[in-house]
């Protein structure tokens, strides 16, 4: 199962924390042994780290620990491959530019038979689905807008894409321009905003907890996403089956959820994973 | 002063050595006070490290020491910034896709007023004359070939680019595709292809030796493209003023260089990068 994380916040943060926790799931509480991934945006630069190492064990994992990095959007991603060989160039985060902004990706799925026409902009270097689908996503915005549109256009054209996409299979994405944080659930996503009054958590796999009242300001807004819940004694959110939802400084801004909201549970969502052989 | 270091290679060759004396120069033996970036191609893919602290402390260089990443196309940069504000989206080396490759650029000069119109394929998201000039580059060789052309017409379109661009300025620079390195000259670039029977080297700016025959095999060949040599006992070769080479698998495969040529001293470059406040 591969699992993702993101984070979208209004003060630039360190993710070291709930990172700790995702990277266990990449070889120690988890079976995540294919390599890793994590974007970090910075202004309207991108840190980005890849490793085919296992996130738990990674010499880049451990730097990113030691270097405490402070960004407003992350974006990472533990890989079970299942589509394509294990490569550098099939690890996500994958990035582009468009509109004169780096674009991050990182998916967890699978699409069935997704090949779309090649683009005129954007190309797959690696061979996964996830690239393609990344890759057809920013052609067909770049297609029909040449400039960043405003917020709701923007919100719209990725939900028609969403929907478009996901009827090719599982399309767990987050999506970031270093403003926003598109988010979306085919089976298994879960958010948690942590603002003020800030309290303590307690990662679950791991026998660390922190005080964020020490380490933030009243004004901080932080928002983690996470494939499952990184703590154990927080209250996490579940974005519905076929939820799509938009973070910007740490709120969620636009919103489209199927009425009623179908919430699947972690069992049966772990389930799907095994039964179509791939990831969550 | 910025300085570029390439290493183009017929296997996966670790460059740690190289980069050993090329990372002292940024903050112990030089004055590059403001960040380094590198980037290895591995298979398609591309692993790349961008920091905002001189490449001398940076964990970021520390890492890539430990980790003794084998590439067989890295170029990397350190930056004392002269254009543009120093901050990760102005970091070289550049990344962007073209033709399904990811292609990485590293400049250092100065191109004076150097505004092409803005693109329909490549946009800047930083603020260098450099960045700039890459991204004109793409889109002049993308706009020409839908696909990668064959090497001739690559090389000439290079070529031809390449003289129109340093029309602005100083354009020292170094592109890749994990192929190919082009490497072009207007003041100072050496270069040296290491190959059987390999000799021990001495790094110039470290108390460092290595001996070559201990970490190659026969059929190795490592070509090291470097602002200034970095070894005190090679012999190292110079580019001639305006001079352009395409490098392949450690060899020289393609090269335009004026006639006669003229070969800058290294007392005379490092004047001219003083004498317009920037960058040689």
């Amino acid at each position: 199962m591969c699992q993702l994380l993101g984070m979208n916040c209004n003060t630039p943060t360190d993710i070291v924390f709930s990172f700790e926790g995702f990277r266990r799931r990449g070889g120690l509480t988890d079976h995540h042994a294919d390599g890793f991934g994590i974007g970090f945006f910075e202004g309207r630069g991108v840190r980005l780290f890849h490793d085919d190492k296992p996130s738990a064990h990674s010499p880049v994992a451990d730097l990113i620990r030691a270097y405490q990095i402070k960004s407003e959007n992350v974006i990472a991603h533990i890989r079970k491959a299942t589509q394509g060989q294990t490569s550098l160039a099939n690890t996500h985060p994958f990035m582009r530019e468009m509109w004169g902004e780096y674009w991050l990706f990182a998916h967890n799925g699978h699409l069935k038979n997704f090949f779309p026409e090649i683009g005129q902009y954007y190309h797959a270097v690696g061979n996964t689905d996830s690239e393609r689908a990344f890759c057809y996503m920013l052609e067909q915005l770049r297609t029909r807008f040449p400039e960043r549109p405003d917020t709701d256009a923007l919100f719209e054209a990725v939900k028609e894409l969403t929907k478009e996409i996901r009827e090719y299979g599982l399309f767990n994405f987050m999506m970031s321009n270093g403003d926003y944080l598109f988010a979306h659930a085919s089976t298994l996503l879960h958010y948690i905003v942590r603002k003020a009054p800030f309290g303590e958590a307690h990662l679950l796999d791991d026998d660390v907890s922190i005080d964020f009242a020490a380490v933030t300001t009243p004004n901080d807004k932080v928002a983690v996403i996470a494939t499952l819940p990184l703590t154990a004694n927080e209250q996490w959110s579940q974005l519905a089956v076929d939820e799509l939802v938009m973070f910007y400084q740490g709120d969620i801004v636009r919103r489209d959820r199927p009425e009623p909201p179908v919430y699947m549970g972690t069992e049966e969502g772990l389930e799907i994973a095994r039964a179509v052989g791939v990831s969550v």
